[in-house]
């Protein structure tokens, strides 16, 4: 297998990881299907410590990078899928097999910077992680045992990202704001429901996540995201001058 | 996935494994693509103890099978594959590609039972494992890090497996509104947008076409529709009664 500078726009990112061996075995995959960029948010730092100085620890875990929050992880990136072994949870978002959702990230990377999200051993990813995913993916693993591994879940979702594909129909796709831009553009439209008083403080939380869940779906280009910006900006002006 | 009865007729045979984790995880890797026969030849004995009586050890685990010699762990089957991160290894046999080699095991389990042969960690397959072999599979990983974890490449084998028989999940589509619920909101947000001062009177048709074609962009479902229309009625009460 060939390596594709397509490949370096991937960011494997490991939310809250534990274990030094699964940090390890996902670094290990990763180097084995040609991908070089790990993130880390929130490891145990001991695990991640370790993992680093392992004998043989790999170049690729050697320069991953550690971050605090998961903004911070994805701000670079266009496009964020997140991992998830539910199938009937209750989700607000598409939920793609992996087949399917390894194509149009393999399409994405063309064009930007794509996230890969793993959660963490015990818990997966929190509504608040998957606030943050476009859509998620979901290996198709059977139904009286659906959860894996953490380091063979990335061995196989790499695999199947650098699977050979029969050549897909080139789509007509538009360029996607990134996820800073998005993020952003989540926090004028907080402001907007705050000052107008569509937010209750009893419920804040839960509204931040619909509303970043929300702004998410709606996969706007980074015009679009400035166009919705400039109203915002009008209408909370208009709120707190009035 | 639906488990077929082909499945029944695999048998992953480790040879030699070492430590109880990838014996674990290989068992492990089984249940989630549904496979249920496992085979251990010589196994570090503890180590096979050790997996066995862990805790939460599968029932694919439970039940798995300890044999002496290769050629009893495969006498039951009419073909025997193994598998190597050998690239220019000087071999007697085959060597096909993973996706390739997987349809011929596919086609191969309608008519008889299937060994596929994972050597240890440390070693692989020896020479005299692999004169027990029809041909050998390999993963297409990269020529600087070819070899695999044994849990990662059982599980990537087994998913390729299972991948092209797998029924395609039915794709989880969210409904989109119609055009009478976007012609609803897109009169909202003109109001908002008229009440706020954005839109200026000089040029008010042509923002309201702007603004209707944005809204058609989103391709919200009716629920993010509704969601919309809330946020606005807030925001439109709050302008008018301040």
């Amino acid at each position: 297998m060939r390596k594709s500078p397509a490949s370096d726009r991937l960011f494997v990112v490991l939310i809250g990881a534990r274990n030094p061996l699964n940090i390890g075995a996902a670094a290990r995959a990763m180097s084995n299907f040609g991908f070089t960029n790990l993130r880390l948010v929130n490891p145990y730092s001991l695990a991640f410590r370790e993992a680093k100085s392992a004998i043989g620890a790999s170049a690729v875990l050697k320069r991953a990078q550690e971050y605090k929050t998961i903004s911070d992880a994805v701000a670079d990136c266009s496009l964020v899928v997140g991992t998830t072994a539910a199938r009937n949870r209750k989700l607000d978002h598409n939920l793609r097999p992996l087949q399917e959702g390894a194509g149009l990230i393999h399409d994405q990377l063309h064009d930007g910077n794509v996230a890969l999200l793993f959660g963490s051993e015990k818990r997966g990813l929190s509504n608040r992680d998957l606030s943050y995913c476009h859509w998620l993916m979901r290996i198709p693993t059977r139904e009286a045992t659906p959860s894996m591994n953490l380091g063979q879940a990335v061995a196989v979702c790499l695999y199947e990202l650098a699977r050979d594909r029969a050549p897909v129909l080139k789509r007509e796709t538009r360029p996607t704001a990134t996820s800073a831009e998005v993020d952003r553009l989540s926090s004028l439209l907080l402001d907007a429901l705050r000052t107008s008083g569509y937010m209750k403080p009893t419920s804040a939380v839960a509204t931040e996540e619909k509303v970043r869940r929300f702004v998410r779906r709606l996969s706007l280009s980074p015009d679009d995201t400035h166009l919705l910006e400039g109203m915002l900006r009008q209408i909370l002006w208009k709120i707190r001058n009035k």
